[in-house]
């Protein structure tokens, strides 16, 4: 009760009552303040941000999505930023570093102890978007030839700075992995008992692959943590199941946000400026809109068609909001199923034929079903027209949405951004020229 | 290069070779298996499962999306099919359970030992889509009274059967839970140091709450995992990161299908049968293609408009699909806002408001921007007519994408369900609505 007045002092209080904040603060657990950051104003945030003790701060600061975080540094001063950024883990500071302009990030890292910056810019040499920017550099190894009482020493020893205790990879000469152990496996072994002959094969991910490529690897895999070697088979960080699950949810928001025609914010929706979220769909928008002024062309072309028999008319939202959601169906899926590996771009004559055929089942079925109504509202001609074109829409339709999507991926374009909006688009203009063309032959005019 | 050559062998090779595809099966990793079978057709799948070596073949088996696993269930022998139910942990046992019938269920449970029977009955006793369910009752807790020592001691004597040893409850009093503890402080702090001093306030979720809430707690505290308690404070089990990271990626999988107008295939695509895929489908389609008749019913009505000015039906398919695409941005953004907690329903007229004036931005920009085109294509007259109308749309449509997603959310319907083709469907009807009512009143019809 007491945390439920706090969240509503901290989210609506006068701002000038700094006293009665802080107390609210306290009141309040961290990721109830990081939840409560993505629903208020930037002046808000910047001052109950200040009123944080420093340790929570950091705890804060380290949740905060990376729209929220690079503006929140906006509003500290350069000292508090220094300490804050010398705090994060090297993994957490390249990724904000990433969404920061280079100039900043450049002095950012000159503010730096000597230890954070080297580790920092280990990172940083390695190519944007893979994995070797995503690692932990402060790992723990074992060797091969301790015992299991002395690699438990080894942990006690180093570990107070390293990113997990329960993963460790086991290296043998020059820093070459061997293999890979869990601390559950140490500690219930016999203290005797050597690491080569517990551990077990590792799941190896080079540095330099895509960072989405590497999590969906780890999150199937559903392990700890997995070693980051170089193209010589050496160790150079370790890659943890919640940096990979919070990549693929990322991935996924990006996702979402492009299957419905706009760019992900990168922010919580209602700390947003209104221009973010207006501008994070205006550009989606215009494509798609002016994509579809074909279908104002095709339209022209057939006009002669539609004079002659305007009841043609009455069935061009519904004809082409079928197709558009046959595609929007067959997209959605299939990008899914590429996200998640389950369907690759060699795929596509596999995914086309399916495709296809589901495609004329669901036209045709929604036209089987059309026909008699449509015949008792407008007679047998037309009736017969919605029947072949709903049937033809859907698997045109079907067709498009499965394949465009693998088409996007061979050419290295999200499928995302080509998926269900555009297909609709793509379906609106076509499946008119099949309207018109099958009302033409059919009624012979 | 054995082991794409392996791949190639059991995805395509004879499958009466049965000691070629063993050997190949010996070349490949557990997680290639699993996607293996998300490719293949039912009696491939069966054939490969049974040349598994068992411990393998567990270890697969846990792998699989639920669909996939119980129908692999139904082609082994009923002894096998015990052994594999037995084997699981008790958490996994219950969530394929609930995808099977309620008889084979029965069935199932009366075939396992005593101790797995209790554990699974356990679980089975609270209510479905609950994190009881979901919880793992395989755990460790320790006392606050325990040092560090006697602590480690005691994971070792009890820790082969837990679910994790990272993650210790500490209970006090008849089971009810003080505080909590983590592996790694136990085994970096000093041997004779107290567990009650170590310990760190539990996030604590109630065995009732639903599935998807607890594991978005779990995964925005990014927390090994967290005790799940009864009403009365009582430690009844845990609940894991990597569970509660399968149930959020379920639960993103089934709203990125119903976003695109289709139930989940809860199975990998290419395993499916076709008429599984068309299933999945056929209903939302019916359900938007039979609202979609309003649109037809709308232009009937204003037919007499229509035949005045032939003009105006150039830019219908345009118009809706602007009023679709702009409606579908503001309903995907909702969607996920919800999803990921950032937006609840009580914040409908802050997302209402947002979403009027983003709308009117948007149609506005459109309307402006198309305005001297359309002026040189059809006159001044439709061009103001569109440029009216366009902003119309565009403000009913954000604001109807917005809401509709909160609206479904507050009456405990999907939101995803009621999202971007149901939207399009209700904008294409009120666009037309409001583009008549425009054009009869400019141009004087």
């Amino acid at each position: 009760m007491a945390e439920r007045t706090a969240l509503s002092t901290l989210e609506t209080g006068t701002m000038s009552d700094l006293s009665t904040l802080g107390q609210a603060l306290g009141d309040v657990r961290d990721s109830d303040v990081v939840a409560l950051f993505g629903r208020t104003g930037s002046r808000r945030r910047a001052i109950l941000f200040r009123l944080l003790p420093k340790e929570r701060a950091l705890a804060v600061f380290e949740s905060l999505e990376p729209g929220l975080a690079t503006e929140l540094l906006g509003s500290l001063r350069d000292e508090r930023v220094s300490q804050l950024i010398e705090e994060l883990d090297p993994d957490d500071r390249v990724t904000l570093f990433d969404e920061l302009p280079a100039n900043v990030t450049k002095k950012l890292l000159q503010g730096l102890s000597a230890r954070e910056r080297e580790l920092t810019a280990t990172l940083l040499g390695f190519p944007a978007g893979s994995v070797g920017r995503r690692m932990s550099p402060e790992y723990i190894k074992v060797l091969e030839t301790m015992t299991a009482a002395e690699a438990l020493d080894h942990i006690r020893a180093a570990g107070h700075d390293a990113e997990t205790l329960y993963f460790l990879p086991v290296a043998g000469e020059n820093r070459v992995v061997v293999g890979a152990i869990e601390l559950r496996d140490l500690l219930l072994a016999h203290p005797q008992a050597v690491v080569g002959d517990l551990m077990h094969e590792p799941i190896l991910i080079s540095v330099g692959d895509p960072e989405e490529e590497a999590a969906r690897r780890v999150v199937d895999a559903d392990v700890i943590a997995t070693a980051v070697v170089d193209s010589e088979g050496r160790l150079v960080g370790i890659f943890t199941f919640d940096d990979a699950a919070a990549i693929l949810a990322a991935a996924e928001a990006e996702d979402a946000a492009r299957t419905g025609g706009a760019e992900p914010l990168r922010q919580p929706y209602l700390s947003a400026r209104l221009l973010a979220v207006v501008r994070s769909r205006v550009v989606w928008l215009f494509v798609l809109v002016g994509a579809s002024t074909l279908t104002v062309a095709v339209q022209d072309v057939f006009a002669p068609t539609l004079e002659q028999s305007l009841a043609l008319a009455l069935f061009i939202p519904m004809l082409i909001g079928a197709g558009g959601n046959i595609g929007s169906q067959a997209a959605t899926t299939i990008t899914r199923a590429l996200a998640t590996k389950e369907v690759r771009p060699r795929d596509l004559f596999r995914v086309l034929f399916r495709e296809l055929r589901v495609g004329m089942l669901l036209g045709g079925t929604l036209g089987l079903v059309g026909f008699v109504p449509a015949m008792l509202l407008v007679g047998p001609d037309i009736a017969l027209v919605l029947l072949f074109t709903v049937t033809a829409i859907g698997t045109l339709a079907a067709a498009v949405g499965g394949a465009i999507p693998l088409g996007a991926r061979a050419a290295r374009v999200d499928p995302a951004i080509v998926s269900a909006p555009f297909i609709s688009t793509f379906v609106d203009a076509t499946g008119l020229v099949i309207y018109f063309l099958i009302a033409k032959a059919v009624l012979g005019i």
